[in-house]
């Protein structure tokens, strides 16, 4: 048995910042890493690619809107070939840092509003899939898992990655509650890291109902934005390695 | 005999359009293709390297300082760390485009206040050098002819492309009239031409004295965003033409 | 019988330059000034904001969403909270350009995708209003004629101006033809002038059918960016003008 | 004896945070506020405002090059024209967040290497100076005590403010250390406050030799970006208010 485990790092821009990477990459396999269009100067940014290295942790390209301010969490109205076009440019930049940091892109990760309208959105999702068509259609791109995002990503000859967040409440039908309603969130580290190994040893998780659901996923969502954050992800840890599961990039190790 | 013609391209940013470049696609060799920083959104820039590819004009990448508002002509103060990386990011964005489009990145031409800067300061010019070592240290380095930068880069072990500028008077020295001085420009199109093909067919030019100046160039540069710009630029690529000379990127053929 | 013709003016952005300004203003007697989120470093605002002082012409605020790249035409699901003070933000900025120009601010017109998306999307509408009520609640907020914003800004005690759209087909309920849709935009300088004429001495527009349709308007729009578009403009004045209708702002003589 | 303590607030952007707002808010008696340029989006910047306001603290427009990315602390080769235009739409934006929070903007002080350029560059200074005659020459401008600023503004016809810093060592002639000695810095809050107590009773500073020079000073400025710099600001405040000076805006009480 075996699972990777995924966060978003690289959150700084310039004075900013946001996250610790440093413990984060002690943490998790895959490195979620910012690309400049919602966090992440290009300085800051090789830095954390340098850890990434050394820690050997994957590198992913987190593609977001351009939307600074609004840290890329505001839907926006693109156009499909404005899509394309800024998650190739995006894509580029960080494959030449990693390239600087000794590293690699190893697969590619929409961030906040783009994440999830691609979930539900073929338009736009076409539009991401077509970048990693045109940059190299070898890069894995991580989904939301039970999306519609896996299967027209699998269609277009893309590997689809699907990911199950750890501290968020599930739908019977394998979807995520909504974070407008109560309980979407999981907030017990103890709880969180019994659901992910048995996830990953069973397939299934308890729904919002307490009814087991079945959801694929190849990687798990931990998040390291803040102190209650990280010890939840060192929990989510420890209980996957103590319960003999392997921790390890869903590309293999670097 | 054979000489290069480069000029900028890719200026354009969103609804706003700046240069014809599809008829300056048609006159040069080499097209500095802007990366986002003092111009060029993803979108267009993706137009503008298609193109390129279809004419078989090579693509080299037009990097510069964070200054969209400025056009990348203002100095700034950055730290050697900030423009290494910020030359990486701007260098891969521009080669995941051109990869998209057909192309690729065949060299670096460093744009506005940076260019200026790194001719004459060691220091930025090392973080630009460093940039270019980094993604890849095949690329060449455009250089002003006679700068301290040639011998800088060629020293650090880049080639360096040393040009010329078709428009512009020289001093005795092989240094550019600054701008800020009278009969900086030149205006003829004819005289311009003539002076061109003397500097590729005897490596000298008429400094603003009269007297001959050598000029080492291995390109020429001419501009793009006005008509007189475009009817120059033809003035200069017949009149080589016609005096034999063959007009190749200094890369060679695409 | 007496309208006012506005325009969207200001909209360069550094070395990009969008319509003609100066002739416009020779045209309307309402200039909607970017305020720099969509359009407008402040140089060339300040620019525009002289000349329409000099011209004698009134002065809006066309606030956006902050999307330079996008022009302020894509959708963004941005917070009331947000879109309040990013509105607050850019009056300010343009009524201090405009004192330091000899002018003032006299109104707000929203932009763009902002423009389309208060016409009937209540909450955001709801936050445009409560920037003008917080910067001053004399400041009169143009409006798509017959949309619920009228009402609504009405309703919480601003000054709502409705416009109509020179060139553009209205539906049998007043609302405008989609631009998806064939025929959304009229070409045709005279048959506009004409029926922006008759808007005007009649207070009807014949709709896609050919009916009539009631449209109350206290402005009329119209485009300055290209040279057909300033031709159209220069044909609704002189109709208006031909029929006796007198061409003042909404507010008054400057 | 009376003086005035000011500081750097409102430097959030989006997500990230900066400096802790609230506290300092009950330490000084004027707070420079960032416009946008090297920080503070609109809205958190309104939150800021709004403390300030219930806190009676006098709010200074903070203004800064065009450099989020650089928090405004690289130099910038800006023309006078587009700084002016600048400083102008910087203080606008931030006077209609201010009215909206219930207070006004009181004074004006540079940022970062905008503060320090205008220090001796007389160019960038008679910029800044037109910026803010242009928008209220009533407006005070805070200068570094000692420069050939503070006169050059007073003969422009504006009140100049010469400030202290309570964390930096003096050269013999009263001008700063540079940042790039050793020593530039003072660390300990004892020492600190004491110097400030010893400034406003004899208007004197021991320089770095030991020392006595003369320092003209209406306000300290302390820091409040970290633990220790809210420390120092506390030590400085209470040292001043048991000696007996009373602590208060340049321009009066709020």
């Amino acid at each position: 048995m075996q699972i990777d485990l995924n966060s978003d790092l690289g959150e700084h821009f310039g004075q900013w910042r946001l996250g610790d990477d440093e413990t984060m990459l002690s943490v998790v396999t895959s490195a979620n890493v910012a690309c400049g269009f919602h966090a992440g100067d290009p300085r800051s940014l090789l830095a954390t690619l340098r850890s990434a290295a050394r820690e050997g942790v994957r590198v992913g390209a987190h593609v977001a809107y351009p939307d600074l301010v609004g840290f890329g969490r505001r839907p926006m109205g693109v156009s499909q070939d404005e899509l394309t076009a800024d998650v190739i440019y995006q894509i580029g930049a960080l494959q030449a840092l990693a390239r600087a940091a000794g590293t690699r892109v190893s697969y590619v990760k929409p961030h906040g509003a783009l994440y999830n309208t691609i979930a539900h959105d073929e338009q736009q999702a076409d539009a991401v899939i077509a970048a990693l068509r045109a940059v190299d259609p070898e890069l894995p791109l991580v989904c939301l898992a039970g999306s519609q995002l896996v299967g027209q990503a699998r269609a277009a000859g893309l590997r689809a990655v699907p990911e199950a967040f750890a501290d968020r409440a599930y739908e019977p039908d394998g979807s995520l509650v909504s974070r407008r309603e109560e309980g979407a969130t999981l907030h017990e580290p103890d709880v969180v890291a019994g659901r992910m190994l048995r996830l990953v040893e069973e397939g299934v998780l308890a729904d919002r109902h307490g009814n087991d659901v079945a959801v694929e996923a190849e990687s798990i969502c931990v998040h390291g934005d803040s102190e209650g954050a990280v010890r939840m992800a060192l929990a989510v840890r420890d209980r996957l390695v103590g319960g003999g599961v392997g921790l390890a990039s869903f590309v293999g190790a670097q």
